[in-house]
């Protein structure tokens, strides 16, 4: 039997399940898999030997539309960051014992930095213990952080909500005449790209963000507060843009002046609120009329203002890494590399994820302004394709459609 | 001369400025009409003669259709509670000597309740000093507070983002298999009609929120501790809508346990999240991971995804105040009836302000289960035709167009 696996890790996005059906559209048009599993909640599935029977849907036409734009992960996710074989080799055991039992000959894994350290991993113990089974990732992550494709898939569709919202609350803000300060936290503890994308309010003859701090810079309190209050003279509302993840000189964040310390599964330290922190810090200093908005889970799951460049590419990304299996690759990453701006024109191709593990691409300093408060045109120039098109996303009862895989 | 003068007022919603162009439509297609203005910042723009005149963008019908999609107060707005002519009649003389100034025979407020206020002082001062400016109101507050008008523009399109960004949030939450509470806030300090719209994430067979508590019913934290325990036990991720306004058994809000008791302009007690407070509560009572979320300006000003019932109603509403001014009627609001829930009809009428102004017309206890977390079938039928239908709302470089009047 010529069996594959696919499963979803990391943070949902609007996208990752566009690039499920993806390969699901490539399993049905190969003619080459007989059977097609989801393993539930990531790796963890593969351990706890928890698969899901995917043929069903892989043969609706209409629910494979429906899969494409619906956000978060359908097969469940999770944050399980995998040991050495040296330290831990049991879970290694369990993963190909599924493996075995299912006769598993791809496993096709869609996540982020820390998923494609799985498929190296498990890609290198395979050949370690001449297992056959074919491990691919396809990439996906709103932050944009993942090395070696131009961009991530997820990103996109981030940036259509921010840069979406941004525009929307600068009219709801420009509407009163009195001073007062609207700061904005988007996503992205090491990578400022999302919170760069506030910039893309601009594309239509908006001002956007009256400022924009990339957690890349640091972050200086003092000049901080004086950009506002020279800004106050001259402009009533002012909208600011900033990342969860911006750090003081001495590296520590500038949320850590309310935050609890504690950390999450990676030894990431848990973030409480960049923008609430800056919020509280205005009133004080400036008196002001202060508020904080964060973006917060919406940035991620929001497929109904998805981009469309977005959706399609993620769902032929899924078909890459689709092929790239058929064609006997393991452990690498289907990715995108961009031809050109303008016109927008990229090729499809594949990266070995020892290059991709557990590095993280952040935004280049000099995609940020001299003056350290907002992006360069060469930065929107980048992003500006990435948000294009509208989906073709269905409504029913004025919701849009979803499906639940279990 | 017959000129006409319209003005925005208060919170700004997705579908304030469809109200504008449907009265803007009703100045063009009459022909009784010579000349059309805008006050900027509400009645402010009145009393210090900043008018603004709309005759272009009255002419250019493909303005008139970006102005129907664009959200928030395009003419400003302004928070201004006007006093008893007994008090500040140096105020109402000014409105007078502007209405004087440009020959306005009629004016048109849109607004909530407090803009309702005006429209019935003024148009009781113009009577009393028998000037002859006919003043009528129209309806507007995503608030869905206002009396005598089955419901209110502005309500259905935020009731739409409500219940598309719960279930969003849903599948996020739902991809994860560790126990977690996540606390929506949505807006409405005495009336939780948005966050009933919570309830619609359901209509097409989502669970929705696991609990929805209103600002009408007592809140009382030791059952909302008991309530989330429980079902923590039957399901990893929760979900929970409640009101910014929730209030225990003494009155007092919810988030007053952490709230500075700051006021605005009218009074109002300044709200600093009960979801927050809330999260921090549970995380030392149940330990749990938990997360708050509010929906914050986002709510009222997504006109990405509004209703296109709301938005045809608000057009319709503007043309209907038009209508009455030109009949005649001073002191009064448009306003709607409905007819029935399914097929969905209602018609256009017009009631006095008198009536109107200063009521807050909040949820009947009757449309709260009697376990008080959660909403009646009776109150979703209510709901569920406001949020129908998506609008034509053109995109440009991935975004939504938008028009800026000044």
């Amino acid at each position: 039997m010529n069996n594959l696996v696919v499963a979803q890790s990391g943070g949902p996005t609007a996208a990752i399940n566009a690039t499920l059906a993806g390969i699901l559209q490539g399993v049905r048009t190969s003619g080459r898999v007989d059977k097609v599993y989801g393993a539930k909640n990531g790796i963890d599935g593969l351990i706890k030997d928890n698969l899901i029977d995917l043929t069903d849907i892989m043969q609706d036409t209409l629910s494979l539309d429906t899969l494409t734009y619906t956000p978060s992960s359908a097969l469940g996710t999770c944050r399980h960051k995998m040991k050495d074989w040296n330290t831990e080799e049991e879970t290694y055991k369990r993963i190909i014992a599924t493996f075995l039992k299912y006769e598993i000959k791809y496993f096709i894994y869609i996540g982020g930095n820390d998923s494609m350290d799985t498929v190296y991993k498990l890609s290198e113990y395979c050949k370690l213990k001449n297992h056959d089974t074919i491990i691919m990732g396809a990439p996906k992550t709103i932050d944009n952080d993942l090395a070696l494709t131009d961009h991530s898939p997820g990103f996109g569709s981030a940036a259509k909500y921010i840069a979406t919202t941004i525009a929307e609350l600068e009219r709801d803000i420009s509407a009163y005449d009195v001073p007062a300060v609207t700061i904005v936290e988007i996503m992205g503890r090491n990578a400022g790209w999302l919170t760069a994308a506030a910039a893309l309010a601009r594309l239509n003859g908006g001002a956007g963000p009256d400022f924009i701090y990339l957690c890349e810079m640091e972050f200086d309190v003092d000049r901080f507060i004086g950009d506002v209050r020279e800004r106050l003279v001259t402009k009533p509302g002012l909208l600011i843009a900033v990342s969860e993840g911006i750090k003081e000189k001495d590296g520590a964040y500038v949320s850590d002046r309310v935050s609890n310390g504690a950390v999450d599964n990676f030894g990431h330290k848990y973030i409480a609120g960049a923008a609430r922190t800056l919020e509280q810090l205005l009133r004080t200093e400036i008196g002001c009329k202060v508020r904080s908005i964060e973006l917060n889970l919406m940035q991620r799951a929001a497929a109904h203002i998805a981009s469309e460049t977005d959706i399609t590419e993620s769902l032929l990304l899924g078909q890459r890494a689709f092929t790239c299996a058929m064609n006997g690759e393991t452990g690498r990453m289907a990715a995108i590399r961009r031809i050109s701006d303008a016109p927008y024109r990229i090729e499809f191709i594949s990266v070995p994820v020892s290059e991709v593990a557990n590095h993280e691409k952040t935004v280049p300093l000099e995609y940020i302004t001299p003056d350290g408060h907002d992006v360069t045109e060469e930065l929107i120039a980048y992003m500006k394709p990435l948000i294009q098109g509208e989906t073709n996303i269905k409504f029913e009862n004025g919701l849009p459609k979803q499906i639940s895989l279990y």
